[in-house]
């Protein structure tokens, strides 16, 4: 008997593709509780522009290495992960557009359900990692990531003072174009079968906020003790650091506009 | 300053790009320990057909849901993972090669590395649930899959015989086809960026083997305690069981031959 | 040459004894995020005595099953769990205080640390359970508790109305004691070597209030599924439900009076 | 209504009392499948005598450290969990039999269930701790400990050579005495509820056996990463290690002879 599936013109399906199938519509996921420590550093923009894809220009030779604790996420029933995303700032030169945001060098997360998502979705360059959720001693906070029991990242964030943000503003209403590549490779021989520069845009409304002094401090692994991540995580422990430059927490919520994410070309 | 990094011809790459990249060479990865179990039923081949893609031919109405403890897996550093597995015997008809194996309806992985890779490089449809290592009493053999502590699949195995393997015999070196549906949407709007079926080869060499009874219990989580896979336990919940076929236990190790994973076409 | 570990008088030690002691001081510790669902439900009083010593007197044929999940722990540098308690409401009669409270039937926790210390520290009766963080669609909420991938409860409630909370008003201020029973037994005999009647007081301030209607689903799993804790499940299971009595959730923060621990006599 | 618990003479009871009770009998448990590593060193005897009880007698200025992952354990339906021991061999001098073993300084076990077991009925000083199971490349196998993503020991083993084990021989049975100290508090002020010392005798069988040479790597995370257990770890850092001595690997199977456990006087 002949299989009886067949795709449906402009359905949108995922793997299992089988078992999926629906009429495209934009979908935006609402987080309704971040709680966010970013830690950024200057670096050395040679440095940093070996991970950059030359359809982009970097910006400034900065990394922003973000903790964020998603909680009440809801396409997960209100259920909650956690990630770490490093980013820097860029301008995609690839068309006319002349847009600028944040391209994507990593993000580490917890679960499985949003990796696969946003990988083949988006083209964000998620990995999994154990990451505990932030804890603190008085207002020194930290977190970090782990594969198998090993700590690769540790993050430390000294709070200092609390920003006082006037209700309403604008300025709380943050908008982010984050910038990746999709990459799907060819089967049983080198080459890409997908390989795209890609828009996630976000946005995220803050509702407290704090600065303070952060520091990451990477622990090179190595091929042995972490075989798939080994090379990422020694480039990035690398990396030169000018300065620390001043690192924040805030609380708020933010929405992911699945919708609007599409190849740039 | 520009991004300097750029795709070299015929590299291999894997997200994040930009870290990554290097000749092809045929990876064959080697799981050193598995113990498995595997449930067959039969089942009514209009329900099972409706699964499989109109290229490939359903051979035999029969559901073969396989348990597999994976230990010393090699590109892990000997570490583990735990997967169940739903697939069907076809026979690929879309070109003249008659291939015959098995196309995998899903998988359900206990970490995000295997997923990752699967999904990506080998069109293997692979989810996210919790496994935990097969456990008995005396022998009543049973594991099962669950989702942010929801039970949605026990398996029982009642182990009967031990089946004498003849050392070096032919039947205990099992080559296998597996087939699955590589595909990933396009972005903002509906229709696929890639969509195609692949072939991914594995082999094992089966050291100990019993037959038994088996039997396998869906329990139907519904959307809002697993609303990323309800609709694909719900299917496999109410897939008619017209009889219980012979089940197994059997040990022994696999050598997956990604580098002969291909496009079929 | 001889050990050089000894015991001071009135220290306070714990297991392994040799790495710690010191003086005794007054422990407080502050649970400062608490979010809780309570599901209370009126049994029969015979069914429900069989779990309480006879130095208590049942107040009300009732139960109560509380899940909390508790973030911001100080003694956890900020950490959180979670845990689901069963509790009845009781007089002690053992002494002539009259003291009213709670006699705790079980705890599960989903962390061994506060396992450890509320077992040995104040004779509560906790044990391990993986339980899952609330999670909901739109106002039905739900949680539960699962053993190695076998979900043995399901919690489900209804939220309908905020209640408004007077601020400051004493009835947002919630002081109970909880009763345990501490039991350590004899080695290789039966008979117990401690075995006592315990009280730990705590405090709860609720910030935010909400009513509804809830529900409790056990599932016997037996003992080849949880050899260690099936007896418990079972007797819970089959605890007659006269009626579900108004349940509520609840935010706030709490105080565990835990140097207020004391023994009953 | 009174409470119509009540305990029987010389039954045996565990916490919550009165879910349990039945007669005593001699538990023997079963861990059928063992894979050990232990890296034992040499160390200052004045430093590691600080950390046993005057009631014994130090035979050896000897660490050992085992990790041991244990798999077909019987009284958790052939499930699985793993540990890492701390021990230092003794003599038990508060009484006259003179008993040789091992005084256990420390635990780490990555399930809760055998911890309150352990530690209530048995005087283990068990602790918890995440430890992934064994990893190597080639012949260089390591694994280590963790508590919430931070890592504070890693352990390391260069396999050398493959002992030949005659078979059925009298070495290749192993009877070992560990000796621990039971402590329960007091509850609201300092002193002892309860403060022996016990013995636990465990066997072993081996059935392959490797040597090789190993080594420790203790990170002292400090009172804010790690406030339950820093100033253990800090002490078992700060051991001098003289040399590290023969360090082997080994697989067969254990019983823990749990009924012949006793108090010491």
């Amino acid at each position: 008997m002949r299989g009886q599936f067949h795709f449906k013109d402009d359905f949108v399906y995922k793997m299992p593709v089988h078992f999926s199938g629906h009429p495209f519509y934009p979908v935006r996921v609402v987080y309704g509780d971040m709680t966010c420590i970013s830690v950024p550093f200057e670096t050395d923009p040679e440095s940093i522009a070996r991970f950059v894809p030359e359809d982009f220009e970097l910006l400034k030779p900065r990394v922003d290495v973000q903790y964020s604790n998603c909680r009440d996420v809801d396409w997960m029933a209100g259920g909650e992960y956690r990630l770490i995303q490093v980013s820097v700032p860029v301008r995609y030169m690839g068309n006319g557009e002349g847009l600028v945001g944040d391209y994507v060098l990593v993000i580490w997360e917890n679960k499985a359900c949003p990796i696969i998502g946003g990988r083949e979705e988006d083209g964000m360059p998620k990995l999994y990692a154990d990451i505990p959720s932030e804890r603190h001693k008085e207002e020194h906070w930290y977190t970090g990531a782990s594969y198998e029991g090993c700590t690769f990242l540790s993050m430390d964030f000294h709070r200092q003072e609390e920003v006082e943000l006037k209700s309403g503003a604008v300025e709380n209403h943050r908008e982010i174009n984050f910038f990746g590549w999709r990459y799907i490779p060819d089967l049983g021989k080198g080459g890409a079968a997908l390989s795209q520069a890609t828009l996630y845009p976000q946005e995220m409304d803050v509702v407290r906020m704090w600065t303070g002094e952060g520091s990451l401090s990477w622990i090179d692994l190595g091929a042995e003790r972490h075989p798939g991540q080994f090379s990422i995580i020694h480039e990035l422990a690398r990396l030169p650091v000018v300065r620390w430059m001043e690192a924040s927490m805030f609380k708020g919520s933010a929405r992911l506009n699945v919708a609007d994410s599409r190849v740039l070309s």
